[in-house]
């Protein structure tokens, strides 16, 4: 198809696509002639795909194109893709400036050791983590810190769905493109998740608040 | 204190506690004379908490301003500062535009009923989880949508330790404030555990991955 049947199929316009071709996150069409190309279906699919990582996910045009240029590199370890999605959803004002030493993340380091998990000194997650419970702390939230185990059963069985999903593939491509995927919009499918269960939870909890005005309904 | 002390004593400079003064995030000292008032250490925490929920929580002076009033308000249902709260750091173009029919809407709907939670309509996780499944099927993603249900169990496993965290205060303020915080901050601690459980989980199923180069040694 010519790039305007490309523009109708994917619903992504004219400018916005050679945008995409010249910063390389949408590979190039064949050439017809000195002015046009021909462009297939794949074109199709990975216009859609960086779409849902900068519309859904909220990654910049330079990120998308990073982790895009993981889930092309066939060679790449698996573990290595993982890395490059944590990093590009990971690049947040949170992530600073955290001191390499705190309470927090002496905390997260006692974690480490009761689960058995295995985490490299550079996972995103380990100052992320640091951060949050420096910052409860410093709040004097010591309540929420004292169930950091729960909150990490929680996280390791999301973690082994997450994992079940990208093993359903038998193409290494496939696979990178789960983790991609999977590791952007993931937080977001998982916060709306915590706060369905947390309304759920907290009926139970108390009962008496069922049924009382939301603030929802006066929005 | 004076303003100065608040200032010295808080870290926040005088301009930013003037504005919040302003704008009501922070209650009025007690005044001393027409163009001075006295600050207690009650004024110390709450820019503590001022902070913690615009620098670490991403929210505006406004969204901010909004969950401070749902902490002070001590005779709201804790449902409703619960609302409040999700409602606050869902404000974002993942929630808006989302038909009220989908797939992932009916999705959403089917495990609602499987798990048994009580969810109102307006519970905001109901959209933005929506949104995703519906993201992830065009995507050709089936398998993480296949996964769902695991999903929502590590999300009740997060919700019980959230709640627990919430029930060990008698106070009504006390809970209110754990709430919110716990609300506000918990997604970034939860979405930093699930980083590192990914890498440990990913290494249970990828031995060979163990000890290759990692994107952020290089960075």
């Amino acid at each position: 198809m010519k790039m305007s049947q490309l523009c109708e199929a994917s619903g992504v316009s004219v400018p916005s696509i050679k945008y995409y071709l010249r910063e390389g996150l949408l590979p190039a069409g064949e050439r017809t002639s000195a002015t046009q190309a021909e462009y297939g279906p794949e074109h199709v699919e990975r216009l859609r795909l960086i779409r849902a990582l900068i519309d859904v996910g909220g990654l910049s045009v330079a990120t998308a194109q990073r982790v895009l240029a993981a889930i092309d590199s066939p060679d790449l370890p698996l573990s290595y893709v993982f890395g490059v999605a944590q990093y590009a959803i990971s690049d947040t004002s949170l992530y600073a400036d955290v001191p390499e030493t705190s309470p927090g993340a002496a905390l997260v380091d006692g974690l480490i050791e009761r689960t058995g998990w295995l985490v490299s000194d550079d996972n995103p997650g380990r100052r992320g983590a640091a951060r949050v419970l420096d910052t409860y702390a410093d709040l004097g939230q010591q309540h929420i810190v004292d169930h950091l185990d729960e909150f990490a059963r929680g996280a390791e069985t999301i973690a082994r769905a997450d994992l079940a999903s990208v093993a359903h593939h038998s193409q290494v491509a496939d696979m990178a493109e789960t983790v991609v995927v999977g590791t952007v919009l993931g937080d977001a499918l998982n916060a709306s998740l915590r706060r369905m269960a947390q309304e759920h939870v907290s009926y139970q909890m108390f009962p008496a608040d069922r049924g009382a005005e939301s603030p929802g309904s006066e929005a």
